[in-house]
């Protein structure tokens, strides 16, 4: 099976300011798999590289006949890479999915009609006015999630506020894990009051006492706690059982459609809500990610967004709606060589 | 969606003594569903009656489309009986595969090279003679599962030490739950000696005591120990969660191939086995079930090789192995009418 890398270079509508830095351009390796497609994310704070998915790329044997979709996915050798393992098998099902011509919400037979409203990110920004035009210029999306994580939660809130003040639509946030257990405990009951209709990462990565916090100590009627990086592939989901209120599943942390699928299935099974999300991503990888849409609570699909050189047309969003193409496997084609 | 109820009486090729009874006969229900076809099979130890299950075909509501499978399935309304639910998932996924075009497993990406042995049920009988004459008769299963619960473990191990003199087989035991856990506790090492592969259930289906003390003081290098009562719907699969090796998983216990799969990525998640079973049943619903068969580690789908007039073909064993029809859907034909 002829296997392909390719180099993009994301140029990015505005730079990302988040409470890890900021970027203005994202380098994502795309992997072409005979006649199918896939994407890897090169997200910094993961520690991906170009270098070591292009590696894998290359390391990958001869895969099976991707017709038994499940005995490619297990030949896929593991990586330290999440993303590059997500890219082969988001390759690997779009080929089955071109081999059986049908669409993959189809091969799962998921109902596109079910997709949840989508969000649009709005990151922070370098002053205040500037902050406000970019809530303004966000004003067509009816879910807008604001990234947090300016350096305090006083200075949070007043992000939150600016955008209540600028903006009718429904608000979301992600604190991106810059919070302590205690400041949360303050800062979450303000933010229900404001309507926030979700809060992501409240507290940090490996928090897990922190989280034990905020279930202990805060009002049963809050907005749901969505965990995003305190989860990763689906051996982290038990971990998080009775501690958080949903998990934010992107496929370039866990590794692809295959255990996105297992860790909706077990969110499910703790009673959990299920967000579907994504990185700086062409639409290769954010089609992928919304076909799956339909089992979600939450889609957060707009790592394309935020990019203006996207050479692939998949999903999109007409009448605040996602809309799946119809074309067999992703669905994608490339509208720019 | 036009729906029909068909009665069929199920002769069995010998009367199965259990620890419940015995019986010679067996009425399921086959449910056409426009050109698809689903089974509930009747078993009266689970309180199913025909009339319960026809009323609950005869109470369907107008279904959706069921291209989109998962609205459809979730459409079904709830009932007492889990075999009525199943018949309606089976034939649910058979019109869906039907519409696609496309065999269940290859919609599940699956390989049906990696379908297990299956197993073959040997059950008591009236006297050690005819219990020779009926393991003897069984000489060409390669993998014989002994039906146990014969009065005390004593005479139970006889059978099994009647088997071992028998035949050269591969052995595995279904004690349906006859024992208690401190009778379990000498019994099983001394199943172990002879080479028993697997032993189901050894204790009672409520007896979630008596599944820790086995767990708690039996040697670590014993065989498998199966849940099969102990475990009914999705819902019942995290109680068993560190006190059983595995699960038998039955559609007509379920409630269906979607329930059946969710069990299977629970079970797969807390590193238990997963083996899947049937009832009393013809090629429709022994069929439906091994289509997910590759996902198993034991098979047990012999409930259509107990009764002499089967209207269906469809899954064979050929060379010790399952192989899957191709047809779309299900993939059975009625050979009689």
């Amino acid at each position: 099976m002829p296997i392909r890398s390719e180099k993009l270079a994301l140029q990015l509508e505005n730079p990302f300011k988040l409470s890890y830095g900021a970027t203005t351009i994202r380098e994502n390796v795309l992997l072409h798999l005979d006649k199918a497609i896939g994407e890897a994310a090169v997200v910094p704070y993961y520690g991906e590289t170009p270098e070591r998915i292009i590696g894998y790329f290359e390391s990958l044997p001869p895969l099976p006949d991707p017709f038994f979709l499940e005995d490619a996915l297990d030949a896929l050798p593991p990586s330290e890479s999440a993303a590059a393992r997500a890219a082969a098998d988001i390759a690997l099902h779009d080929l089955w999915g071109k081999q059986l011509d049908q669409p993959l919400y189809k091969l799962w037979g998921l109902n596109p009609a079910h997709a949840p409203q989508n969000s649009f990110t709005v990151a922070m920004a370098d002053d205040e006015t500037s902050y406000r035009e970019r809530l303004r210029s966000a004003q067509k999306y009816p879910l807008i999630k604001l990234k947090l994580g300016s350096g305090t939660p006083e200075t949070d809130l007043d992000l939150v506020r600016i955008a209540r003040e600028e903006l009718p639509n429904r608000l979301c946030v992600d604190a991106n894990g810059a919070w302590t257990a205690e400041q949360g405990i303050k800062a979450i009951p303000l933010l229900a009051e404001i309507g926030v209709i979700f809060i992501e990462q409240p507290v940090a990565k490996e928090d897990f006492e922190g989280w034990r916090d905020l279930k202990t100590h805060l009002p049963a009627h809050i907005p749901p706690l969505i965990a995003d990086e305190s989860v990763q592939g689906v051996e982290s989901v038990p971990h998080l059982m009775g501690l958080v209120d949903g998990i934010n599943i992107k496929l370039a942390k866990c590794g692809g459609l295959r255990p996105a699928r297992q860790m909706i299935a077990l969110a499910r099974a703790y009673g959990m809500q299920v967000m579907i999300g994504c990185m700086i991503e062409t639409s290769v990888a954010i089609t992928a990610a919304a076909h799956l849409a339909p089992l979600a609570d939450y889609a957060d699909l707009d790592g394309n967004l935020l990019i203006t050189n996207d050479p692939y047309r998949g999903v999109k969003i007409e009448n605040e709606r996602i809309v799946l193409p119809d074309a067999p496997g992703l669905g994608v084609e490339r509208c720019v060589e």
